[in-house]
């Protein structure tokens, strides 16, 4: 037994909670080291305050999940078989005393909660999310270790694809010469879809990579970010093809100042909306207010995107072990977009960055 | 208006629905050609039988939402805006005539659906999802074409992962030879993530690459796809490293015969069960009827994964206009697994397959 599943069942206790029913595969992951995407089949990690955990996947998952830490009862079951006649069948084995289960509203899919429902119409369902996304937010030294690793790899990639920018090769180009590079050496689990994008298409903070061409004063932007067992890292870099202009130097420096300032300024106990605040200043002084068009960052760890949201409205404050993003960037319509991302870790004395990568401008030539 | 979007107002017409909440990224791609990956932010197209249908994203979308086939208000938010002040004054401004409201239970998280009853405690969930599934079901012409496409494209990624073998190569380094090269041809979207797997990893049908090297006598196993204009393809192709043992014949001569027996059966109004039953009944009467795991397919368009399911429980009827996969596995521990598998049309005719990579066992030498 894991000790982050006896934490749940340690607080299940105090919430009196009936059970918990986890299918969210990252916080499975979590809990288990159970790695598994079931896709559109069913999977279940069922904790209970005082009764022995259960664990449902489909019936070819059966030996990974035996095979990892989470050590209790696996019941597979097979594509013409309900998974909720496993359900049913293990809960009625076991102790009922409560009515409240614990579920992940924001992922489980509407008819599941009614599937458990159906089984008995009793259950009242609350939230274990930011239960676990508190648990999940402060990183052990293990989960560290592989966040700066990640965080490593992450540089050496930005590097991969600098190196690649050479006029006229197109933004999928160079995103398959970065892919390649790592995988070679044995990076091939990305943390999203990696992003090149040039010219006028790094004006779309979410835009698709495609067939354009790296032209003389582009700005290149690569936003990427690797996975390391089981933990992302995220980083975006912007640089300049051949030369930059006057507007493109001070929307870079803006971004850049956003992104020292607010890096600067994390400390434990700051309220979170803050550190939004205190970049997006630096961004509106210098004129660039409407074109920051984004949070300031998220928390970062198993998901790519985790508590804690760094936005303006987040009343709650940082705290020591916690990972987020800090990536300010200024979009312009006519002219393109800079982001600058970097990882950043709070241990006890202060910030620490798990991305290295130089981030005066680079003009490449 | 797209055609597809008129199809569900006058269904919505015809049920006297209220209205209908698309949330699945991939309907709506469906419904509007906009591509958006909004994770864990918020993305609804509302559809009515008689007003206006309006779409609510990301701010940062909204100038590709407004680009795309949609051609209706689109409303954005920002990351410290709530969207559902956003869903509640676009609501308060339609027709509220009926209290049914058609919704993706299977993928709609629970709180969505929480969020949407606290607007309006009259509303009544239905699901819109077997009729979205019917109509994505049956392909149109640009969607054939573009899934024809796919199907050539994962042929001649299969060619590349095959004359990538090499002894003491790794499962991941022929992924990247695969994925590098299809890249440098612009065909940088796998429809996910791609599988090579090598000697006894062969036999764990959801087995993840790693650095297994390639050994004589190993089979090696290829399970991959592209996205070609939104359309997926998915072929597995297995073949044999030096030599192959008699057991290692007969495994892959039974399963073939379980795919192609399956592929002759196909035929419009056979029920779809019948088909999963057709294969088994192969691989069962040949000693391995335990060996195959999982169901013999999948129906495939936008997403890698859709109705219908291949399984002996589905009592549905294959249409003509379907694409799904047949892929029939044996997995024998000890000795490795083979699967094949093709994307197959059921044209007026009859079956046609859209994967055409030689189905005969290859000894690699």
């Amino acid at each position: 037994m894991s000790e982050k599943m006896e934490q749940i069942e340690a607080w299940l206790r105090k919430q009196e909670g009936r059970f918990a029913y986890i299918a969210d595969p990252t916080n499975v992951f979590y809990l288990t080291h159970f790695k598994c995407d079931p896709h559109e089949r069913f999977l279940g990690l069922f904790l209970f305050p005082d009764d022995e955990p259960f664990l449902i996947c489909p019936e070819l998952e059966v030996g990974q999940a035996q095979a990892s830490d989470f050590g209790h009862e696996v019941i597979g079951y097979r594509d013409d078989q309900d998974p909720w006649d496993s359900v049913k069948k293990a809960l009625s084995g076991r102790h009922a005393a409560f009515s409240k289960v614990f579920i992940e509203p924001s992922t489980l899919p509407y008819n599941k909660a009614l599937a458990l429902k159906a089984i008995d119409a009793q259950i009242v369902f609350q939230s274990i999310e930011n239960f676990l996304a508190g648990m999940r937010n402060i990183k052990d030294a293990s989960e560290l270790a592989a966040m700066k690793k990640a965080g490593e790899v992450a540089d050496y990639a930005v590097k991969l694809g600098i190196d690649a920018i050479k006029k006229g090769r197109t933004e999928t180009a160079i995103i398959a010469e970065i892919e390649h590079e790592l995988a070679k050496q044995g990076y091939s689990e990305m943390a999203f879809d990696t992003m090149v994008l040039a010219g006028e298409n790094t004006a779309k903070p979410h835009g698709y990579p495609g067939n354009r061409q790296i032209r003389e004063g582009d700005f290149v932007l690569f936003d990427l970010g690797v996975v390391i067992d089981g933990y992302c890292s995220d980083i975006t870099r912007t640089v300049c093809y051949k030369h930059a202009s006057d507007e493109q130097y001070k929307i870079y420096e803006t971004t850049l100042q956003a992104n020292l300032t607010a890096i600067k300024a994390v400390r434990q106990g700051l309220r979170i909306g803050d550190l939004d605040i205190v970049a997006r200043k630096v961004i509106t002084d210098a004129g660039y207010g409407d074109y920051f068009t984004h949070r300031l960052g998220h928390g970062l760890g198993l998901g790519e995107h985790e508590q804690p949201s760094m936005s303006a409205a987040n009343n709650k404050t940082l705290t020591t072990g916690m990972v987020f993003t800090i990536e300010p960037g200024i979009y312009v319509p006519e002219i393109g977009g800079v982001r600058i991302e970097d990882d950043v870790y709070l241990n006890e004395n202060g910030p620490e960055t798990l991305t290295h990568y130089p981030k005066k401008l680079q003009i490449i030539s």
